[in-house]
């Protein structure tokens, strides 16, 4: 069985929105052993919702609209659906009278065009939608082909917000299906590393993943991370979980300690979690990341625990006086060195009585100071109570990329470390 | 004139990827006076992608594909496109030539699969690819609707990675469409406020931008953000942008100071040109946001020339040894307090010798340990050469909306303390 998602709305068809309900969808359909094989976006136009929907009904099982059930004369979905399967609006009154009940309870009129809420395809189930005025709706009916064959399609209308797509889906929806499609179980799996090309991981991990032709993977790489997703369909979840896990379970021995987690737990999550076991506290003297390395630990709830706080030493002076970095070291190294990054990590420790000290100094670009020193050069100290390490990276990319990548790889040298 | 976007690959079926394309590709057409009609998403499968592009064709005067050009069995946007079009492939012999060349020049051998990116639609014109293997193509055709009514069309191939796709479309294609599509020129212009709710912007501006009906006005909230987008097109540039304009300058009198940016600069770059603008410099001292302010700012390129550095004092301690908060205000008061906002922002301006210093404490949640404090509780601290203010604010949301809110808050405090 395959499904189209038609996502109604002349905002998505502006260079500044995007449909994100079918990412939603899609996971839930795969979830139910159903493939996507045609998304459409499409404006607030009668004529091009109806011949949308014409097309998805002859090439689809299962055809999902989301949007255009609102109140107003943008809200074209109801009308162009049952004019693509030529059958009637009914209005309900059960329906109209909710409408009437919802804004008599906010003490405000309720306008004539309101009513049109309550307008039903011929033969569809009403989906209550507690987030919102617009019901859902769910047909089942049959269509039939140029040649004159009839195929069964499932026909889905659901709100555009995605607070009242998603519980709408998942409360009356989801349950629906699974009475409609074959039964499959869907299992999945993440394993998570930082900071290695994907061509790499590609290459060590493709002779493994193709001998499970049954799990469908995908290697997403984005922003100094590359994940692996692992996702299978089987008759029964026990199955479907096993084949998940059998091929984790050769890539992670492949892998090693290069896989941070697979769980699904972030690099931050993962770091703090290393902290808390050895009852460790931390904090960061940061220069060219300018407080990017603090500002993701403490994103993470709970992260008051291990993280003391820092310093975002981002002139010369500072680094003095928040690190106590000699001034004359940075005379003589410039700010940008090897020892500048050891004096931070060792300075923010001791300042803060922390068990690890992080310092990360460089240039991010777009322009450097000192022509020896290239944009991308980040140097990364990390003070620990047994040793302090500095390692020199060269990161390419613009500001934010170099950025990004110094506080990544400060987390997993930090990572590496606890082990 | 009407356009639909066709983005080939299967990848962009699953929850994990979105094409991203259409969007650039929008804006570009939206210049030419051309509106996007239809958007659609198909995997690389030759019976579905044939459909798509014969919908596309019935429909849309102009049709873009993008992706599945390159030389695997998944490419096979040509293919279907011939199919479409019910018209043959040609090898053209001068791609193939250039094709062997790029591989002889890797020193590669060039695998037969390879030959098929040198396959052209008939009559289609070559737009060479600098930064890839696979040439675009762009054709103009005529097609028979099913009441034999003949239509023309203009038919565009493009490789699917944006790094492509982009230097394509703007050496070869848009100088193309520019001669096929009546002359319409675009003018664009965004307003930008920060904090205030959509509702109130929208209540304060409509009746003024419903006054220009040939302007499309486009609202955008996000993160703490306001964006009101103009966009008008006419036969000449100056009218499209006087347009523009004369609406942006009546929402000027209207809102007034509320508005940070007319020239699209960000809330970051408006707050440091105002402090290079009184020659002032800035520190921060950031509790709950952690690290988040500081990370904003010294994003911004040359924001060192302002922006001498602070420090994230996530543990009582901290405060009082980076910010010399005393230890007994902290006990009195608690942490999350306005003495301690106000001591947090004077004692890092101090420390630092600072022009403005700001200090951060709030409870960004997912608890809070002290009850009679709310989560979304923050107390911002503004010390200048003059005064020190202190605000409270109760922010709604989760943990990572307390805390951008906190430092949007923050910015544009400080942005009308310099105004």
């Amino acid at each position: 069985m395959i499904a189209e998602i038609i996502a109604a709305g002349s905002e998505m068809l502006t260079p500044f929105r995007q449909d994100t309900n079918s990412l939603y969808l899609t996971s839930e359909l795969n979830a139910l052993g159903v493939s996507v094989a045609f998304k459409t976006i499409v404006g607030d136009n009668l004529q091009h919702l109806t011949a949308a929907a014409a097309v998805a009904l002859m090439r689809a099982n299962i055809v999902i609209l989301s949007g255009g059930l609102g109140p107003t004369e943008d809200d074209l979905t109801r009308e162009a659906v049952a004019s693509a399967l030529d059958i009637s609006l009914v209005r309900d009154e059960k329906l109209l009278a909710d409408l009437e009940a919802r804004f008599a309870k906010r003490g405000i009129p309720m306008t004539a065009n309101n009513s049109k809420q309550a307008d039903v395809l011929e033969g569809a189930e009403i989906l209550p939608n507690i987030n919102g005025s617009a019901a859902g709706q769910f047909l089942v009916t049959n269509v039939t082909d140029p040649l004159g064959n009839q195929h069964r399609r499932i026909v889905i209308l659901l709100p555009g917000p995605p607070r009242e797509l998603k519980p709408l889906f998942a409360a009356e929806v989801k349950h629906r299906l699974v009475f409609l499609v074959p039964e499959r179980h869907m299992a999945k799996r993440v394993l998570r590393m930082a900071l290695l090309p994907e061509s790499q991981v590609d290459a060590r991990t493709a002779p493994i993943y193709k001998q499970f032709p049954d799990v469908e993977t995908t290697i997403l790489a984005h922003a100094g991370e590359i994940q692996l997703h692992f996702q299978a369909s089987a008759k029964t979840a026990t199955e479907a979980q096993s084949q998940v896990d059998n091929l984790a379970s050769l890539i992670k021995a492949e892998m090693g300690e290069a896989i941070f987690s697979s769980d699904n737990s972030s690099l931050e999550e993962v770091v703090l979690d290393l902290l808390a076991a050895k009852n460790f506290t931390l904090a960061t003297a940061e220069s060219c990341t300018g407080g990017l390395l603090a500002q993701r630990v403490t994103a993470i709830p709970g992260s008051s625990k291990q993280f003391l706080g820092g310093a975002v030493v981002y002139s010369n002076l500072l680094k003095t006086a928040f690190a106590d970095v000699p001034a004359e070291m940075i005379a003589t190294h410039g700010a940008v060195s090897e020892p500048v990054a050891r004096a931070l990590a060792q300075g923010i420790r001791k300042r803060t009585n922390a068990s690890v000290g992080i310092g990360i100094t460089g240039i991010a670009g777009p322009t450097s100071a000192d022509t020896s020193k290239p944009i991308g050069l980040v140097y990364i100290g990390l003070a620990t109570p047994t040793a302090t390490t500095v390692t020199q990276h060269n990161f390419t990319g613009d500001r934010d990329r170099v950025r990004w990548w110094s506080s990544q790889q400060a987390l997993e040298l930090l990572r590496q470390s606890l082990l």
